[in-house]
C-alpha cells in the first residue's frame, strides 16, 4: 500500500528518515523552516572564523533531490491536526499525511529569561554563528581604536556561558584565535588584555564526560589562557556584560551554551506538561496515544536500557531516524525495538586537544584531536564540503590562519537586532553531544 | 627622511600601494570602513549560489600583518583637513599623515534615485551579494509553495538592470542556476514559468567590447533563457518590480549594474563640481591644487594617452596602486608619468562562454571561459583562497551543483530592510570592469 509520510524537520534524524524512504513507492514530504540542513558540531567553528556557513551546511533539496518520490516544503509548521491527519503551515496551507515523524531538535534553554538570547546567541543556527562572529571581530578592532585602557579590556573580556561542549570548543577557540590576531595582526592592543572566562553552574566542566577527562580539559583551557568558573552562576545578561554573583563583566561578546530544551513541538499534539518538553515514545518511536505518529532524536523522550533517557546527541537522532525510516518502509513488519549504539562522546578543546569518551575506554591529547578531526570530516555533508574542509583545516593547522575572519556590513552583529523568534529548532540536535 | 603615508581604501589599489609601501622606514597607515578586502569580480558568483563571501575576501590585517611598518584602523573616514594634513575619522579622532592617497572607488549610480538601492542592490559589498542570493533563493521557495499560475510566473522572473559585464554575468548565472534547480530540485515548478531578463538603456549590452563580442554575448544569453532588451529604459523600481516603459515587469528580484560613479570622497576635498565626482589628477597621480595628496583608481580622472579618462578597471587601480607606492618610496625621486598597460577586458557569459577583448586581438567560447577561470583564479587573494575556489569551480563543473545555495535566518534578504548607507566604497574599483 503506498502512504504518504510527513517528515517535520530536516536535521540529522529527519534527513536519515527521509533517505530511507527514498526511492520507495510512498510518498515523502519533509517540512522545514530552513532551506539547508546543518552540521551543528563544527558550527563554532563559523563563529570563530574558521569555515564558511556554506562549508557545513546543505540545501535539503539537494540532499534529497535525487529522490523523485520526496518533495521538500520550505515552512513554518503552526500546528498538528491528528484527527483529519493534517499537518498545518503558515500561509493557511496543509499538509496530509498517513504517518508522520516529528524531528524538530532542540532550541538553547535560557530558564526563563528570553530577552537574554538576543544578547548572548547560542550555537544552533548560522544565524547566530555569524552574529558571535561579527561581533567577535568587531570587539577587536574597536578595541585597537580605543584610547583608554580600561575600555580595551572590557571589549577584549569575552564570556561563553556553559561548561558543555559548546562552551569548552567556543572558549578554546576564541582564545587561541585572539592570541593569534594579537600576535600578527594588530598594533595597540596586547595579550594580556585579552581574557576568556568559562562560566559553569555546576561543579565541573564537560559534566557528561569522566572526571580525568575534565580535568585535562580544564588544565588545558587554562593553559591556552581560558579563566575556568564553576559553580558560579549567571543572574543577569545585558548588551554591557554579564552578572555573575555579585560581581558584573563588561565584554565584548557572550556567547550561550547553557543547556537545551526540545522544540515546542510537544504543544502542536495538545502535550503541555512533559517534562523538557520531550515528547514520550513506546520502544518503536510511536508517540504514546497516537497510532500514526512517530517522534525520534532531541524532540522525543526515550529512554535507553539503564533506564534514563538517551541524551540529546547527533548520533542518537541519526540511528534512530534510520531505524524509524525501515520500520515506515516496511510498514511496520519489522518490530524489533529500537536500540541505541554509542560510538563515543567527544570535544574538542584546542589546537592538537580532544577528548573522546568511549564508555570503556577514553582518549585524550593531539591522538584525540586527530581522531576528532578525522571523524568530523568524515561525517560531513558530501564529498565536496569534506574536501574543502580538510583543506581549510590543514592550512590552517600549517599557519594558524583562519579564513573567514570577515565582518560584513549591515546590522548582523549588533545587539540591538531584532532576532526572529525559532518557533522550533529543526537543525537537528546536538545540543550536549 | 621618514614620512607618513595614510591610504584611505584597502580595495586593489590602496593594497597594492600599501605593499610597496611595505617594509620601508616610512609609517603607512591604511584606512577602510570594513575589515576586507573583496576580489569583485567573482561576488557574482557568491550572489547566485556558487562561493562564499570568504573564498573570496580576506581580512586587510592579514594581508598586511607581515609589514610591521602598516597599521590599519577600520574607520569611517568623515573628512580630510589639508591644512593641518590630518584625516579625520568618526568617533573624533584624528590621523596625522605627510602624505595622503585617496583610494576609496566606486559605487552604483542610482541616477538621484538612491531609494531604488534597497529594491535593486548592486554588486559592490558582501552584504548586497547575500541579499540577493537570499531573495533569489526565497523567491524559488515561494514559487514552489506558490497556488497560483501567476503569482509563480511573478516569483520566477528575474530582472537585471544594466548590460554590462556585471549585469551579464548575474543575467547568465540566475538562469543557469535556475534551470538546474527546476530541472533536479524542484516539483511543482516548471521550466517554462522561469524568466530572466536583462535590461539595457543604450542600444547594446557590453558596449565597452567590440560589437562582435555584443553580438556573440546576446545570442548565447538568449539560448540559455534570458531575455535580452536593450533602448528601454527603466522608470521606477519598487519593492514588487520594475517599471519599464509602459510596462510594468513583477519580479522575485532585480540586480542593479547600471553605472557606476566615485565614491564621494571629492567632498572632503572641497570639489564638488568635478565630473562623475572623479578627482583630477596629474600625471603623476598628485591631486591638482594638493601637494601631498593623491589619487588613484576609480576615484581619480587620470586623462589617458587617447585623452579619455581611463576607465573603471581594477587592473587600473592596481598599476596605479604599485606606482604610486614606488612613487612614495622614493621620495619623488621616480619622476616618470603614470602609463597604463591594457591587459585585456573580459567579461563571462555562461557555462563554457566568456568574452575577451586584448584590443588588438579577441577570444570568446569555451576556450575564452577557461582562460578567464584560469586567470580569475590566478588573481585570486592568495594560495588558499585559489585552492579553495578551484575544487568548487571544478566540483561544479563537473556536477553542475552550487554549493552555497543558503537561505539564512535573520532579515539579510528582506526588501524593507535597512541598508546602510554607502558614504564610500572601499573595496576597490571595477564597476564596469
Amino acid at each position: 500500500m503506498r502512504e504518504r509520510f510527513v517528515i517535520i524537520g530536516g536535521g540529522f534524524g529527519g534527513l536519515a528518515c527521509a533517505r530511507e524512504l527514498g526511492d520507495t513507492k510512498h510518498s515523502v514530504t519533509v517540512i522545514d523552516r530552513r532551506n539547508h540542513n546543518l552540521f551543528q558540531p563544527l558550527l563554532y567553528q563559523v563563529a570563530t572564523a574558521a569555515l564558511s556557513p556554506a562549508d557545513i551546511a546543505e540545501p535539503i533539496r539537494r540532499t534529497l533531490g535525487r529522490y523523485r518520490n520526496i518533495n521538500m516544503i520550505m515552512a513554518e509548521v503552526i500546528g498538528i491536526d491528528a484527527q483529519s491527519r493534517q499537518v498545518l503551515l503558515d500561509g493557511n496551507d496543509r499538509v496530509d499525511f498517513d504517518r508522520l515523524v516529528i524531528a524538530t531538535g532542540s532550541e538553547y534553554n535560557y530558564f526563563g529569561k528570553d530577552g537574554w538570547r538576543a544578547n548572548a546567541p547560542g550555537m544552533k543556527t548560522i544565524h547566530e554563528a555569524r552574529q558571535i562572529r561579527q561581533r567577535l571581530l568587531s570587539s577587536f578592532e574597536k578595541a585597537e581604536r580605543a584610547h583608554d585602557e580600561q575600555e580595551k579590556r572590557n571589549l577584549l573580556t569575552y564570556v561563553v556561558i556553559g561548561g558543555g561542549p559548546t562552551g569548552v570548543e567556543m572558549a578554546g577557540a576564541i582564545s587561541e584565535l585572539g592570541r593569534f590576531m594579537i600576535n600578527r595582526d594588530f598594533r595597540n592592543i596586547q595579550l594580556d588584555q585579552l581574557k576568556v572566562i568559562l562560566i559553569e553552574a555546576g561543579p565541573r566542566i564537560l559534566a557528561a564526560f569522566p572526571e580525568k577527562l575534565t580535568e585535562y580539559a580544564r588544565h588545558y583551557l587554562e593553559k591556552i589562557g581560558v579563566e575556568v568558573r564553576t559553580g558560579e552562576k549567571v543572574l543577569d545578561v545585558t548588551s554591557e556584560g554579564v552578572m555573575v554573583g555579585f560581581e558584573f563583566i563588561r565584554t565584548g561578546c557572550i556567547v550561550w551554551g547553557a543547556g537545551v530544551k526540545a522544540s515546542p513541538a510537544h504543544r502542536w499534539l495538545g502535550l503541555d506538561a512533559v517534562p523538557g518538553g520531550r515528547i514520550p515514545v513506546d520502544r518503536r518511536l510511536q508517540v504514546v496515544g497516537h497510532r500514526n505518529i512517530f517522534a525520534l532524536g532531541d524532540t522525543a523522550n526515550f529512554t535507553g536500557t539503564d533506564g534514563k533517557p538517551l541524551p540529546g546527541l547527533a548520533q542518537v537522532a541519526k540511528q534512530q531516524g534510520i531505524y524509524l525510516g525501515r520500520l515506515l518502509k516496511n510498514q511496520g513488519a519489522d518490530s524489533a525495538a529500537f536500540e541505541f549504539k554509542n560510538r563515543g562522546n567527544t570535544a574538542v578543546i584546542g589546537r592538537n586537544a580532544a577528548i573522546f569518551d568511549f564508555g570503556n575506554w577514553t582518549l585524550k591529547g593531539r591522538a584525540a584531536w586527530f581522531l576528532w578531526a578525522f571523524v568530523h570530516v568524515y561525517l560531513l555533508i558530501n564529498f565536496e564540503k569534506r574536501i574543502l574542509v580538510s583543506i581549510q583545516w590543514i592550512w590552517r593547522y600549517l599557519t594558524r590562519q583562519r579564513g573567514a575572519r570577515l565582518i560584513e556590513e549591515g546590522s548582523i552583529g549588533k545587539i540591538d537586532e531584532s532576532v526572529p523568534s525559532v518557533v522550533y529548532s529543526v537543525t537537528g540536535p546536538g545540543g550536549d553531544r
